[in-house]
Order: structure tokens, then C-alpha cells, then sequence
């Protein structure tokens, strides 16, 4: 798996956002634009956790100690592996490429979605080439999933049901959300120690 | 910068092919697959060597010990960063993402294109979002070259052309080519030490 997350942060964001400030989010790139590829890369494995994360080089701080830019490889047990970078200073680019023995599957806006009502994706299975290797015999195919309310209202409908559901049903807090929260975190963890050793492998 | 090339080779390939044997093509996927994503890192980079490349986590290799998986990140003067991976063992792949200040390249069929006839690519120029962060003002544009030969015929015409040059015109022999070659060589080969190294950083 392979995921990106940039965007060129204006002067006005890199001077006064909470995300460059050090008593604020002092995770910077990597706690804005890398939650969302670890969140990618982890919805890709199932959430199953890597074994060890080791920071890439090429790590970015601005003048007051935070992270601007960097990239990190996460492995799994299995062998799986996923390299993601994320950036405030590169053009807004955001994709995941996840591949698979017979399937490749391609999200170009995996975060905020080309367009409000639709998200679409591309699906390779079992690419190859034609019989003289001139071009591709199997193409990915394009899907788009449409969608009446846009990401935004889909969260806090969510959100809304779960806490009704409480008040008015007894029923125990949802696990689901905090456990990913909580995963997509121990591995940024991981990534920001792993900086802070000069790149060493951390285990998750 | 991101690249990818990878396939799932069948058995016969796995068994026979000489790019999987220590005493032919020993490089394995890094010799075969490995080169085409160098060398389009390197097109990207207008051919600027990097100064230092560092093989990723979760090397594969065959039982004869040739490398069937691998990865690398490379990292430029200038602080420019991309990373690779290349395998057999995942379904046909092939991307590169090059991402600059204001700016965004994708190729999805930089080897062997999706057809003979044509190679596409997208632009993205100073991409942003609207202004409710909704989805994007600015949509990355498809862009399509044709050709009349294909890329085989064409590296063809321009060998003959240059051999034709010396025998006819007395003209030395072109540089370009084997400087290309060599520097895609000079980073693949130091990806390898860094594997031999324990994925230690090797100076190019």
C-alpha cells in the first residue's frame, strides 16, 4: 500500500494554524493530513495493527519544532507492507494505491471527495498484458458510489444514532469508532517516535 | 515522488525465468520492475542524482536468495524525498506520482501503456479545495498523447538513427542514453547494498 496526503499550506496557515503550533497541535503534518493516510493504510488491513513502523527520510520541521512534511513504512506480520507521506508544503494530492495478490484498488480523494455527492474508486483484478506485451489486456474498472448526504451529515447521523441509541435504548457506548481512533493513534505514535530516534523501527 | 511497479508472476516464472535466478539476472524484481520506477524517479528529477537511498522494510526474496519484493526511499540535496516498491508477488501495478510545490504528475501505465497507440497522464496545477472544504475548485486534467509507432518502434528508429549518425556523419557516440542508464544503475545498485546493509542509508 502506498498513500499521499499534501496540500500547500498558504503563509496565513503556515504562521498562525493551530497545526504548526507547538502548544497546540503539535503534531502538525503528521497529525492533520498522516491521520488520514494511517487511517487509510489501516482501513485497507482490516485494522489489524503493523508490527513495527520506522519513519522515512526526509522529515520537515518548521522553525518552531513541528512537522511539516514526512513519510513513514509500516509492517505487518505478514509481510504486508505501506509506505505513506504528508506534507503542508506539496500541491493538494491525496491518493491510495492498496494492492494485492489479484486486485489493485486506486482513491484519488479518500478524504474531501472530488465532488460532495459521489466518491469513486478504481478496481484492477487480475491485470495483465496482452499476448505481445504491447499494451493491457484487463483494465481497471471505474465505480462511483453516489450519495445523498455528503460525508459531513453521514458522520453526525451517525453520531446522533449512537447517542439515542444510549438515551433511549440503554444500550452501552459503540466500540467501533474510539478502537479505530485509538489504532489510526498508537500507529502515528509510533511514526513520531520513530523521528525522534533518527528513524529507528518502533513496534506497535 | 511515489512509484510503483509490480505483478503477480506465475509459476512458471517464479520457477524458470532468468530474472529469478543468482547466477543470470540476480537483481530479481529490483533488476527487472525496480528499474522502471528509478528510472521514472529520476525523469521526475530531471535526472539529479540523489544523495543518499535507504531500502524499506519488508524485503522478499526466493529461495535461491534473489530479491522477489523490495522498496527504497531516496532522498536529494535539495530535500526532495521518493520512494518505491517493486515486486512480483502483487497483481500488475504501475504508478508514479510526482508531487511539487504547485503541481501534480500521475502516470498509471509508465512501462507498458494501457494501449499501444496512446500514454496518458494527469495535471494537477495548484489544486485546492472550495471554500466550504466541500470537494475540490480545482480537478487535475486528463491529458493523452498519441503516436503514430509505438514506443518499441520508436527506440528503434532513434537506436538506428544514432548508429546511422556515426556510420555515415563520422558523429561520436550519443551520451544521453548510457548516462540515463548508468545513473538509473548507480541508485539501483546502492538500493541493493542497503538491503545487504540491513537497510542502512547508502551514499550515491
Amino acid at each position: 500500500m502506498q498513500s499521499c496526503f499534501t496540500f500547500f499550506a498558504t503563509s496565513d496557515f503556515r504562521e498562525n494554524n493551530i497545526r504548526v503550533k507547538p502548544d497546540l497541535d503539535a503534531l502538525g503534518s503528521l497529525g492533520d493530513v498522516g491521520w488520514y493516510c494511517i487511517g487509510a493504510i489501516l482501513f485497507a488491513a482490516g485494522y489489524e495493527l503493523p508490527k513495527s513502523v520506522k519513519a522515512l527520510p526526509g522529515t520537515v520541521f518548521n522553525k518552531a519544532g513541528v512537522l511539516t512534511s514526512c513519510g513513514a513504512s509500516l509492517l505487518w506480520e505478514d509481510g504486508t507492507v505501506a509506505t505513506f507521506n504528508c506534507s503542508f508544503e506539496a500541491n493538494l494530492t491525496m491518493n491510495i494505491t492498496a494492492i494485492g495478490t489479484k486486485g489493485t484498488l486506486q482513491v484519488q480523494d479518500f478524504v474531501i471527495p472530488f465532488k460532495e455527492d459521489s466518491a469513486g474508486f478504481s478496481a484492477g483484478v487480475e491485470s495483465c498484458f496482452n499476448d505481445l506485451t504491447t499494451g493491457w489486456k484487463t483494465m481497471a474498472s471505474e465505480h462511483v458510489v453516489a450519495t445523498d448526504l455528503p460525508q459531513e451529515a453521514l458522520m453526525v447521523r451517525e453520531f446522533s444514532g449512537l447517542v439515542a441509541d444510549i438515551k433511549r435504548n440503554g444500550s452501552k457506548p459503540e466500540q467501533k469508532w474510539p478502537t479505530l481512533s485509538r489504532k489510526t493513534q498508537l500507529v502515528l505514535d509510533a511514526v513520531k517516535t520513530s523521528i525522534e530516534r533518527g528513524l529507528e523501527p518502533v513496534e506497535v
